[in-house]
C-alpha cells in the first residue's frame, strides 16, 4: 500500500502528490539514504576511508595549501560544527590531517592535510568516480542527465535563494546545523 | 576550484566525470543534506516533528493495524537495528508510540502507533506534502518529472539488484545497516 502522503486518515481539500509524483519521490528519498551508503560500502573496501573522511578530504584537496579553517570546512559540509571536530579529531588520530591551533587572530583553527591524507585521497578517488559512475552516469541517456542536472540546479535554489552559484555547491552554504535530519 | 575527482594528484589514466556529470553530481550530493534537512525544518517549526518521527509514523499508517515489528521497521526506513529502538524509545516517550514486547514467538518486539501518533502525522502530512511540492514538484516540467522517475529507477535498480519492485521503496530492502554513511 502507498500510503504515504496518503495516510489513512481523513480525506481535505489539500492536494497531494500525483502517483507519478510520489513514485518518484519515494525513490528519491531511497536512493538518499542507499547511494550514500553504497558510496561508503566502496570506499571503505576498497581504501579503508569513510564517505565522510573522502568529503573532508575532497574539501581539503580544494585549496591550494590543503587546509581550511574549521568553520569553512563545516559550511562547506554542511555538518555542524561539533560534528566537524569529532571527525577532525578521529582523522587526526588516523594521522590524515592536523589540526592547527591559531590563537593569533581569534577566529578559529585551521585543519590541513597531511602527506598521508594526500595518498589516500589519491588512493581513493579513481575508485570513487568509477563507482559513481557505475552507479549513475554510465547510464543515463544524454537527456536525463541534462534532465538532471536541471531539476537538481532548480531544488538547489528553492533550498538556496540567497546562496550564490559556485562550485562550492557539494557543503553549500549552510542552512542548518540539524544533523538529525539527514541522519 | 571544482576538483572533487580532480584532486591535485598525479595525471592517471582513469577516466573521470565530465563537467556536467561533476555539476550534478555535487548538485545532487548537496540536496542529499539540504533537502532532508529543510523538510526536517518545515515538520519541526509545524508540527513537532522530526523528519526521521515523520517517517516512522509513515511506516506505521501504511500497515492495516498501525504496527509493524521492530525489524520490518528497520528495513523498511533503512535504518539499524539500534537506530530504530533508540528512536522508538524516544517516540514512546513523548506517547507517539508504543512497544509490545512479544515474548511468544521469539520474532521480536513490534512497535505500535497510539491515537497520538495518528493525530500527530494527520496534522503534519499536508504541511510536508506542500513542502515537497514546493521545493521539488510544482518546478519541474512533464518531461523533467519523468526523466527523474527515470533516473532514480535505474539507480535504484543498480543499488537494489535484487529487489522486487514494490511500494515500501522508502526504506527498500537494507542493504546496509551502516548509518555513518549517511549521517
Amino acid at each position: 500500500m502507498c500510503q504515504l502522503f496518503r495516510y489513512t486518515g481523513p480525506m481535505t481539500e489539500e492536494p497531494w502528490l500525483s502517483d507519478q509524483q510520489l513514485r518518484t519521490w519515494r525513490a528519491w528519498m531511497a536512493l538518499n539514504t542507499q547511494l550514500p551508503a553504497a558510496l561508503h560500502r566502496q570506499l571503505q573496501a576498497d581504501s579503508g576511508l569513510s564517505l565522510p573522511d573522502f568529503e573532508v578530504l575532497v574539501h581539503l584537496t580544494d585549496t591550494p595549501e590543503g587546509r581550511l579553517r574549521v568553520s569553512d570546512l563545516a559550511r562547506a559540509l554542511n555538518w555542524d560544527r561539533s560534528r566537524v571536530s569529532h571527525h577532525i579529531k578521529r582523522m587526526a588520530g588516523r594521522g590524515l590531517v592536523t589540526r592547527e591551533e591559531c590563537s593569533s587572530d581569534g577566529r578559529g583553527a585551521f585543519v590541513v592535510l597531511s602527506p598521508a591524507g594526500r595518498t589516500a585521497i589519491e588512493r581513493a578517488a579513481p575508485g570513487h568516480a568509477r563507482k559513481v559512475r557505475d552507479v549513475v552516469f554510465d547510464h543515463l541517456t544524454a537527456e536525463e542527465l541534462a534532465a538532471l542536472e536541471a531539476v537538481t540546479a532548480k531544488v538547489l535554489a528553492r533550498l538556496e535563494p540567497d546562496a550564490a552559484p559556485s562550485c562550492s555547491v557539494v557543503g553549500g552554504p549552510a542552512t542548518t546545523g540539524d544533523d538529525a535530519a539527514t541522519a
